[in-house]
């Protein structure tokens, strides 16, 4: 096996990840002078901020994932690898993947981050992630199977674990899936299985800190838990989960929830790759990097977005783990390469924060710009546009707006499929 | 475990299959006064004439899969049970399944057909079905995996194996999914992936009998030969699949293809389920009915469908395993189920040939009604006409006309995902 890049003579930037940081970066060096290599672990771009709607079977798959390929179809410059990255040589500078060795002569970290169960193995071995379209998916299969063993089954305590869902996290993801799960408690569900006693069915969310959305304001956190239990959630705040065995969820309060569903999105934690120094990690596995986005004690090694740990004065504790700085952070680098190239001056980066924002089901959403705050239908139709206006492609843009459209209207979905490949 | 069928005094019709024949028979008796149990391993009725698209990315798997609950919203006799039929018990007229037991007064076997290795054991370990959504899924997956391990092998004997495909069968579906790879190959794969050489590909459609499209006439067939050779398929009549070990197809002439990937669409053999009497089984595992569908032998037991056979004057062999046989059973059986209840009488099914079609790539297909056969694009905007208003519901038939509407100008799609549910 070997990873078969072309020489060119150009230099060699190798791209790790092709999330929101890595793809910019990609797109930005399209046609440059460098060669790209960009690689992952799939074949596709995932747009993370809608994986809740994946899994609560209001979008296909499809909608929310980006082909690698067809995104530089005709971008001669750019190679794209699906791979898995086992070990960084920065002494020789190259990567050791599944698919053979790749030289570099700048290496960019775009690795993200993956589900952080803190240590909790139970936790770690029951609890339902939600941090790839894979998983998303695995999530809808699993939800729509429970309502079919409920259906058939006559035991209360069993039904009760089946239809009862737990989701831990107060962030944007947190509240957007139990505000969709509980809209679909209230509208579809039972029009579906109308054998089915919905009220039995409990949707709860638990943070640990004393209140939701920590990255918002008090305004927005209160009228997104108004919101939220308003739609039914039971929405526990200052509420530590202590274990789960996969039928309860013991709580910091000695309480217990029976359910089998937890629905972990609590905290992220970075991935991580065998062969940099052990120095340049600090607490969540990010990697310290300088404002020019360069890993500490490296030359030619860059980490961005949710991986990366920069601090700025107003930003002591790192960007928030989110898409925006991972873009900006892109461009900037993009820049700099570029610049690089010409002996031009590098320019350090600095984050514009544009402003947070959660939705709450089908109409209700917070948004937050840094100049204006505001809650409801209107802040609905803001972060639909702008969620709309941040996915690649014109298609998928166009089939997404039909389909929420379709949504918001009839209130209906086709995709409660629980549907998985065959393979041989 | 127990299947849970409420007891509401009405007589029970339980179908098991939610095919063509089977998804019409519920639908046609919803709000009967009739109870019925419709009973699938899935919860989705498949939509098969388009599985060929899933398979070559052309089309999501939910826009030709069809979730059965939103099917029967609203319908109240009308059961879902989403479960494995294991034994048929004739005498006390009840079905075991995978959920427990269901008792009935009328039991209907829409169980359809599955792949037809005909006793090859080679063929049946190492060849590639596409029967269920599911299976085209994998298909999917598996093509473009093939063409990123193909783009980094190095061994030409190995690359040639990658992306070589032999479809054997040449019945419509044989004919369908080699003319859309063949448009793959020449129209999209070059731009996906620019660094391998698609001379290299060669695409086979093999058929044992003198002709491809046995089903319709030798002008169709013949037409339909001429685009799939025009569009760069190798099409090898009068040619015998003897063995596949995984890398070469021994042919019956001795000579050999070297190929990973052998699709295998060269017959169907009906499904079984244990417990009814051997007697009423002939060639191909079909089910002996007589012109009320009625099982030989039984009085309360129907089979509809692929599986059933029913010889009419016009047709000695019984019907052809298509969607319309099906769906015209289904009416009639539910007219004479209706008129059964009423004490009214019975009518014999007698089958309408509405004419077949098959379609090969963009813009060409084969359309034969009976009283006009045409060719061309014409024959292709019939086909996609008909095929539109067979499949339900008005939002995926707008969507599924969109997408196509799409494909069609811009000759490119977004779905080359290689995406699997992720389960724990």
């Amino acid at each position: 096996m070997a990873a078969n890049i072309p020489h060119t003579g150009q230099k060699r930037v190798v791209i790790i990840g092709a999330g929101f940081g890595g793809l910019k970066l990609a797109r930005k060096l399209a046609n440059s002078p460098y060669q790209v290599v960009l690689i992952d672990k799939n074949n596709y771009h995932q747009f993370q901020p809608l994986f809740y709607q994946v899994a609560t079977a209001g979008l296909e798959p499809s909608s929310i994932s980006f082909p690698l390929r067809k995104v530089f179809q005709g971008v001669k410059n750019i190679h794209i690898r699906v791979a898995e990255v086992l070990k960084i040589d920065a002494e020789s500078n190259q990567i050791i993947t599944s698919l053979g060795e790749i030289s570099y002569d700048h290496l960019v970290l775009g690795i993200g981050c993956d589900t952080n169960y803190f240590g909790m193995d139970n936790i770690k071995k029951y609890a339902i992630p939600m941090k790839s379209v894979s998983e998303a998916l695995a999530l809808r299969n699993r939800l729509l199977q429970n309502f079919e063993d409920a259906l058939v089954d006559e035991n209360p305590d069993d039904i009760e674990g089946l239809l009862n869902i737990v989701v831990v996290g107060g962030g944007p993801t947190g509240v957007e899936v139990s505000g969709t799960l509980a809209e679909m408690k209230n509208q579809i569900l039972p029009k579906d299985y109308p054998e089915l006693d919905f009220s039995k069915m409990n949707i709860y969310l638990l943070e640990a800190s004393p209140r939701t959305l920590n990255v918002m304001s008090d305004a927005s956190a209160n009228k997104s838990k108004q919101y939220l239990e308003k739609l039914g959630v039971i929405v526990k705040t200052a509420t530590q989960v202590k274990d789960f065995d996969g039928k309860h969820v013991y709580l910091g309060d000695g309480s217990t929830i029976r359910t089998n569903n937890l629905i972990w999105a609590a905290g992220v934690i970075g991935n991580k790759i065998e062969g940099l120094s052990a120095d340049i990690y600090i607490r969540g596995n990010r990697i310290k990097v300088d404002r020019y986005n360069k890993v500490e004690g490296y030359d030619n090694v860059f980490a961005i977005g949710d991986i990366a740990f920069m601090t700025e004065e107003k930003y002591p504790n790192g960007h928030p783990q989110v898409a925006q700085p991972a873009m900006q952070q892109a461009d900037n680098l993009a820049y700099n390469l570029k610049a690089h190239i010409k002996n031009k001056k590098l320019k350090p980066f600095s984050y514009t924060n544009l402003g947070s924002m959660a939705t709450v089901g089908r109409n209700l959403a917070v948004v937050e710009f840094p100049f204006y705050k505001f809650q409801g239908f209107i802040a609905w139709l803001v972060w639909m546009f702008v969620h709309l206006m941040s996915i690649v492609g014109v298609k998928n843009r166009l089939l997404i707006f039909i389909n929420w459209c379709w949504n918001y209207f009839t209130y209906d979905q086709s995709l409660r499929l629980i549907l998985k490949a065959k393979e041989k």
